[in-house]
């Protein structure tokens, strides 16, 4: 537990209304979205960057581990403080739009600005922040570009990566650092904007986050393509992309999601026969734009065997179609009391073996294994569906399962982890994917920040 | 000078025919862009990355230095070996196009390969390589990766940065290493290949790399804005963009330039009149699409001010209106006998000011300072124009004019190189743009990557 007397000190520095350490605090941040828990010796909502600064030089002189935190909806434990320590609280307080720079087309926030929020306000003065992951309307950009978010849109938008400008942070000995300017290009210095992207709070805390902008697109419309089966849904994927296609999204069903959702939702509109589907918008400045890429689409779809292509008439209808992906999650919890999802990212081409070599492991263990997710960016949400998580033999070999998998994607040139990273549930199969070189450098990479290890230590396996 | 056993040593990595330490060799390496000369002790041509693996953990071991180097064309020294050692000649063997993928819609090359060689080579097969900076025609894809390369189409293409998907590198100590996969999504790890570019050959020696393409656009065509002055072209610049106008390019010409170039090429067609131009392309898979980028770059650029809007009939006619910004360069030499040119870049909305302070900082010590380039992402190349270069008083007026004008630059959130780099010729400049934390956080990054400072040493003012 943390001594008394640091307590006093950091209040001193944020005030007494701005640091807790009763059980009911420790315990409200003890969580993320991994339903793990670890309670923090003390929980901390710095006023600015200031206070930041001073916090953490404090805590490196007495080596008081810190666990940077923005709405805790990580799925892979990275804002979890696993070894107890100060939780320090973006939310609260560092969460201002700083300014929509319209002239620059950047928007400048704090880190703790939730992601939809900021998409709220840069759409109303017809600007358009792309980055939409899943969890869009509580998580915080501070959290989105620790975790280099995706989303729906990184078909054709990119990630969050693609659209920092520019961070503000500060050091683990409480120097405070400017990563990039307001310029389009700046080749000045190392890209150190790049190493904090995705660096899930390990080397510094980011105090100001500046995100390019594009004019939001005049028109969209939903589509939705349907297949006889996952293998030649996944093949239509990336043969209408190679062929010029480019869809905001392209989202993907399997049979076992399809069947899940009929019986979940018996009113459910989703077409006979379907053992595939991927659905998506495009978008535009015309309609002329919009209607030559639904064409693409279909031609596409069509010659890699769909037997049906739906384009929604109005946004009503568009939302009906993307009902179905929206509820593909909790709709395959019919198959089991416990869910292993992981979300794996192969080269697009290689998605219908994934898929094959996935169900594979599935029923080598006897497990079902929906999957669904982002195949236009080859970006897999894979399903392990534990029918009896009281049943130790099954969770084991659950876990089993997982990593088989993880060795699949990674000998085919995949990824262990396309949006959620690494934290604290992926860190031990950190070798299946690096080897010791890569190993090494992380931790040189990490050392050359954070010297005394007190900044979110040993999360990704460091 | 390197002792000869250890010339000995590397002659049995690579053969006597790929090292070589004589006089016409040593000279022949000794320069870049910058016109400035060292020379290395020897010049070696590793045959693939195991050759490098091997130079590299000897020459550690050894402590000697070693300079990795591509075409030579770099305009800040990068690729100087200013501290003798081994000159790492990448274009010779390390030169090949390795695969163009076109289901996962990547390439991928060795570092030696010419920029403009890729770009044919996936043009053929209908994929598009956007990056194009000026040098095209002979630099290579290995030194665009360490300088962060922009170019024309950045404007609405982006640069290097945005196309590098991965990359193998070998560190200092030999140890081979992969950062991302050919996956659109990976956040598992740090982001190594974020930090290698721009990194000009400091933290390892890349040697493969994967790039992003796109489908070729179908239809382009050129356009030029006339305007009365400089600042009204700037200004119609970011207003234009701000309000949808998405060109590939916007490149702009300042009064100086477009007399001088009236000068030196008598029969240029120039609109008369003209103190400022702006001129680009726009592109799209649609005429239509073009038609309307044109329509809208044509009134926005009215609504400031301009007084002609040229559109090209066909190529032909394109490549006249382009021809006036190719020859930008070479015209300037009218002003003096030597050129300090630098490669500023502002958030666009500075680009009136910017140029407004340039010209005033000219007046003060007496230089013409003719600038033109990419406004279009805020890029201006700066030309301080020595009437007599060997006054040794106006150099050193010069020097201190550009000075003056980095720190004006710094001073309005700008940077002191979009494209170019630090590598020598900026150095004595890092700390009017970087604050002692900054700068010591890059040693950090240096020393967690090569901890003998045996690479690229002392470059980048590290």
């Amino acid at each position: 537990m943390i001594e008394e007397k640091h307590i006093n000190y950091l209040s001193s520095i944020v005030g007494n209304e701005n640091i807790k350490s009763d059980k009911a605090h420790r315990i409200a941040y003890s969580y993320d979205a991994t339903r793990e828990r670890f309670e923090p010796d003390a929980v901390v909502f710095p006023r600015n960057e200031e206070d930041i600064s001073k916090i953490l030089k404090y805590c490196n002189e007495y080596k008081i581990v810190i666990v940077p935190r923005g709405a805790g909806s990580g799925f892979t434990g990275g804002a979890l403080p696993s070894e107890g320590g100060i939780s320090l609280c973006l939310e609260r307080h560092m969460n201002k739009l700083i300014e929509i720079d319209m002239e620059n087309m950047v928007g400048v926030v704090q880190p703790g600005l939730i992601n939809m929020e900021f998409q709220k306000a840069v759409e109303e003065v017809g600007l358009f922040y792309p980055p939409d992951p899943a969890s869009e309307d509580y998580s915080t950009l501070g959290g989105n570009v620790s975790e280099n978010a995706g989303g729906m849109r990184a078909a054709k938008y990119g990630i969050t990566k693609d659209y920092v400008v520019a961070l503000r942070a500060v050091l683990p000995n409480g120097d405070i650092i400017t990563c990039g300017k307001k310029t389009i290009k700046d080749v000045a210095g190392y890209n150190t904007a790049g190493i904090l992207i995705a660096s899930e709070g390990t080397l510094a805390v980011i105090t100001e986050i500046t995100l390019k902008l594009i004019p939001k697109p005049k028109f969209k419309q939903t589509y939705m393509g349907v297949f006889p089966d996952v293998n030649k849904a996944m093949n239509a994927v990336f043969k209408s992309l190679a062929q010029g296609a480019n869809p905001v999204a392209m989202e993907f069903l399997d049979s076992l999601v399809i069947k899940a959702l009929k019986q979940k939702f018996p009113n459910i509109s989703l077409p006979e026969n379907a053992g595939g589907i991927l659905v998506g918008d495009v978008d535009g400045s015309s309609e002329a734009e919009i209607n030559s890429q639904l064409e693409t689409l279909k031609e596409s779809f069509q010659n890699y065997g769909s037997t049906d292509f739906i384009i929604a008439k109005d946004l009503n209808e568009g939302s009906k179609l993307w009902f179905a992906r929206r509820n593909a999650s909790p709709a395959t919890m019919i198959y089991g009391t416990k869910k292993l999802n992981e979300d794996i990212s192969v080269p697009r081409s290689k998605l219908p073996e994934a898929l094959d070599n996935i169900y594979a492991i599935g029923d080598k263990y006897g497990f079902n294994v929906p999957c669904f997710g982002h195949a236009g960016d080859g970006n897999i949400h894979v399903n392990v569906m534990v029918k009896d998580k009281k049943n130790e033999e099954e969770m084991e070999d659950g876990h089993k399962a997982i990593e088989e998998i993880f060795q699949m994607v990674v000998d085919m040139g995949g990824t262990l982890s396309g949006e959620h990273g690494i934290g604290l549930s992926k860190a031990p199969f950190m070798n299946i994917a690096f080897n010791n070189a890569e190993l090494n450098l992380f931790k040189n990479i990490k050392k050359a920040f954070d010297p005394n290890n007190i900044l979110n230590p040993h999360k990704m396996g460091l």
